[in-house]
């Protein structure tokens, strides 16, 4: 692939964005975007718009979005892979840019999911797992991750406090980022103690739904070089996937291939291994999930996450700091703008600009996104 | 853009497919690609599938149909772009194996639309128009497209009669091709007197709801050499976007700006002019949209459609035969497998296997994709 940088990077206020409808919020990080990169709108060639479906009425999104956001008649279409949707979305971006098919491209993650019920909001998420063979059997997500933690605590001994520490840390690292949708730090009592929504995870094992929008540039190198003081080069991109089904998955339910595998590429392309990461942001769907995520991105050895976790290497001051943003489970999790917004996260800790979260001298990062209940596994390698 | 063909394409059969789940209908159209490029799965990269959303309860279909394909862990993910959905994926899968992040890539077009009631289908359809301004006051895409039609009857004196035409040729075609959902011929008063839906379009006006799959298969310049004896050039590819609401257009609803900011791209692309055009397929989702696009694409002057049409220059032997498979109106449109099958059609065309329906010599095809009310403009050019 040739030269591909993030010249800038725009991100909305997560949350219940009762004042925003889903154009406005692809918009407002958008504009930030464009603010980021000191550009204007007329330097983009093309715009991306990544979000799951059925969340709101509007079918076929990109349509309204790259109207909104004045952009016509430039190419714009849909790009799916449930959670993963605006990570997958980044290494489209790169490969349309790397073929010259365009210069400059606008990747949106976006997801308005907080006017439907949350009953409606359960069943839509099973439904991105097999309908066929599963989802009518009662598999919602919490569902689906539950069978994994359980499958990790029998084999390896992970207790309900190592993943509530996820939670705690996460919450922590939320508190400094405004953008989060949970601002308030928790004490592992409050997760231990929270209503159980599927055993072992409780309440505050779990993201939230939520509103809200993240917005990537990317150039080709030329580009990136002539418009950018500090570009971010994307470095490692890998996509791997899984049987929908957990029934067609092999082995324990204590990792995820598509994470290995997709890390394998993406360290390969970049030429690094897991310790040269310098700070990461992994999908935290549920506590649990950060957990298997350190072990199958080669953070820990298999059923040594939780480990990490009691050592602190995962904070700032750490091994690899792991979420210092909020994570999903601080800034809630707008499925279409999350890899997106990791990868923003990404973007101003390289560049040196993320205040009190700040990895000292970042320069290798790495985002890791997972699709649904594990189909889509997408990691990036992003580098000063 | 580097060198890219297609070495394989598969089509199953179009119409209310009662036999065939959604995951079964790729496969049917994926095996037969395979068979007709003669390869075996494990030759394949990746997948990239492509469907419009809501049409049937399985969200994120690319997790579900990768696993039935047997292509897990290879990476997938859905492209959507409405009616357009395909022709896009042939255009993402161009860039994927440009920058050489992969070789060969399985487009894989495919939608079950028949299951659910017609009241609902065109409540979704109304909904890939914009959900805020307009299609809330009754815009289905009968009545879009409608406006279009009275527009250009306003303008140009375009008749009832005219637009019958399409109908009458592409069924006509539909007969000669098995895939079709509609293979008996019709008369230019079945046209008129079939029932209104919205005026001028009557039913036999319309393309219909279908089930169905299509897919390509897509390679880099050095395996399509070594693969195929018969590799068919992705020569010119040309993406556009207007406002999704009609309000936002400029001028009169006489043509899309899509389709002709696509085919600029395209020709120019493809360092052809529409003249050098052996054999097309367009986006005939109405009759009327036929008329139109011959005047998008540069086959007539702007007001001259209804004339190719009176005088065959759109028929077997005419200067650009056009929908010689028997187009949308035929074939019935299963909306993402609709682009995929008109660059199958032109696949067969060029490689002089389309029997019956075969143009002469035909060297250059042109596949040109519209995707809900115009939101979207998708061209391709293909060179033997």
């Amino acid at each position: 692939m040739g030269k591909v940088a993030i010249i800038g990077v725009g991100h909305s206020k997560f949350g219940k964005r009762s004042d925003a409808s889903l154009r406005e919020l692809a918009f407002e990080a958008y504009r930030a975007a464009l603010g980021d990169a000191e550009i204007e709108s007329k330097t983009i060639d093309a715009s991306l718009v990544c979000s799951a479906t059925h969340y709101d009425k509007q079918r076929s999104p990109a349509g309204v979005i790259n109207e909104y956001l004045g952009l016509n008649p430039k190419p714009t279409f849909n790009v799916e892979a449930a959670c993963a949707s605006s990570a997958v979305g980044l290494r489209t971006a790169s490969a349309l840019i790397s073929s010259k098919l365009h210069d400059i491209v606008a990747v949106v993650g976006v997801q308005k999911m907080t006017e439907l019920p949350n009953e409606e909001i359960q069943e839509l998420m099973g439904r991105a797992g097999d309908v066929m063979w599963e989802s009518p059997f009662g598999t919602t997500m919490p569902a689906y991750y539950a069978m994994y933690a359980t499958a990790h605590m029998s084999r390896y001994g992970t207790t309900e406090e190592d993943m509530a520490r996820v939670s705690v840390k996460n919450r922590a690292y939320g508190a400094k980022n405004p953008d989060a949708m949970f601002q308030k730090p928790i004490l592992l009592e409050d997760v231990l103690n929270s209503r159980m929504v599927s055993y072992p995870l409780k309440l505050f094992d779990c993201c939230a739904n939520a509103d809200g929008a993240a917005c990537l540039i990317v150039a080709n190198g030329e580009k990136a070089r002539k418009l950018s003081d500090s570009p971010v080069w994307v470095a490692g991109l890998g996509l791997a996937s899984s049987p929908m089904s957990l029934a067609g998955r092999n082995g324990p339910l204590t990792s995820f291939e598509v994470s290995k595998k997709a890390a394998r590429t993406a360290y390969a392309m970049a030429r690094i291994r897991p310790e040269d990461v310098d700070v990461a942001e992994v999908h935290d769907s549920f506590s649990i999930t950060e957990i298997l995520n350190y072990e199958d991105l080669g953070f820990a050895k298999p059923g040594r996450g939780a480990k990490l976790l009691k050592d602190h290497e995962t904070e700032l001051g750490g091994k690899t700091p792991v979420n210092v943003d909020g994570g999903l489970i601080a800034k809630g999790h707008p499925v279409g703008a999350t890899g997106a917004s990791q990868i923003a996260t990404l973007v101003h800790q390289i560049r040196g600009e993320a205040g009190k979260s700040q990895v000292d001298g970042a320069k290798v990062g790495l985002a890791q996104n997972i699709g649904g209940i594990g189909m889509y596994g997408c990691v990036t390698v992003l580098k000063a």
